[in-house]
């Protein structure tokens, strides 16, 4: 029997050009929407719900109860949501069992993007549950897409560099004809070992870093530490 | 004096989030396209009218004295042409002094859109002309977009190769904040020294070795083999 495919979006402009349907795609914006959705699940938030628009996000947030409104634009919290976009605001103590109403623009848009072009299940991939995304993909017999979020669509390394660290563990499964996906590889084992250090060079790191966000950084380019699968059900990321 | 930008951009799919207004812009399409430009002209053609329709190739080669018609899919010469895209089909004693009609998808596609955004320079790039494309960057004093033409609007390896080396012979004269630039520069200082069983992995290379083409592809990833520079003027690429 033939092994699925892989392959690597490095933009979500470029989303199109690949039949994901009856796929799996992984929606992977690392810093920092998906690092800060496996960790509130983690944490115990009931289930996350992401939306690409600020008043969306206001009014669903005000139509559900028990709910926390998030978002942020250049490292601030947006005018009329409660919280941020950091990992580190949601300890189990704040989130258990919360409602998250998430607004995020890049990874969003790759969402219902891949939903909309008939993807049969979205996860979320991060640094944070990189092993859970694994054994996932490993056990669904689907072509998969690893859709990196970018930076208004701009190629950007740190999503980049997770989807290699994604091809290293799974690619005994998978049949692998795809440059992107190749250099995705090379570069994660470049630089595997020198994570914290190499992802400073990424622009996304200096854009971020000057809101004093360093420690939300490292937090998510670390393996296994909020190890649960965000999955797309019915409008919410939930854990199943 | 502030140092101009470089970037590079990894599929046209993504030009257009760039402003390309008066930069130069190099296109690039190692296998094969811009490597049989930079030798087609280093072995004296007059000039070079990319065009990217089969029919218009036809017509302007009817209309233009010692002229060929030129241009391959799936390693085949397309039917109605004279030759394909092999820079080995163009040595100094057939092509000098005529004029090569030739089409190309994913670079004349580029170049096309690179004009219409308000590029004030474009040119072409591969490993054959390297040098001569480094130099002429070196004195521009303007933004540079490295543009991969990639494969049906594909990220490539081979494109994003020449990118590389483009990067570390000319970064000291640039400001360059661009994820996809350090990317390039890495895997090119990481292959440099194994091109020819690297890019053995590209997927283009598969695709195009099963036509007996593994000589051609060698050469197009040999540096400054037929180092002249293609610019773009009124209609056609000429040696100035």
């Amino acid at each position: 029997m033939s092994k699925p495919f892989l392959y690597t979006i490095v933009s979500p402009k470029l989303l199109d050009i690949y039949d994901v349907n009856n796929s799996v795609v992984v929606i992977i914006d690392v810093f920092r929407a998906t690092s800060t959705i496996a960790t509130a699940l983690y944490n115990g938030a009931e289930r996350i719900i992401p939306v690409d628009d600020v008043q969306k996000c206001i009014a669903i947030g005000n139509a559900t109860p028990n709910s926390i409104t998030a978002g942020e634009r250049d490292g601030k919290v947006i005018e009329g949501l409660q919280h941020g976009n950091s990992p580190a605001e949601y300890p189990s103590s704040f989130i258990k069992g919360k409602t998250l109403v998430l607004t995020t623009t890049n990874g969003t848009k790759l969402l219902h993007m891949a939903l909309k072009n008939g993807a049969a299940e979205v996860i979320t991939g991060s640094f944070p549950n990189l092993s859970a995304v694994c054994d996932f993909l490993m056990k669904q017999n689907r072509n998969v897409f690893l859709g990196c979020s970018a930076w208004k669509d701009r190629f950007n390394l740190e999503d980049t560099l997770f989807a290699g660290a994604v091809i290293e563990k799974v690619k005994a499964h998978f049949t692998i004809h795809c440059d992107s996906s190749l250099m995705a590889e090379q570069m994660y084992q470049h630089h595997k070992n020198d994570m914290h250090s190499f992802a400073r060079l990424t622009t996304h790191w200096h854009r971020l870093s000057k809101f004093g966000l360093e420690k939300d950084l490292e937090y998510c380019v670390t393996n296994d530490v909020a190890n649960v699968l965000p999955i797309y059900k019915e409008g919410c990321l939930v854990v199943v």
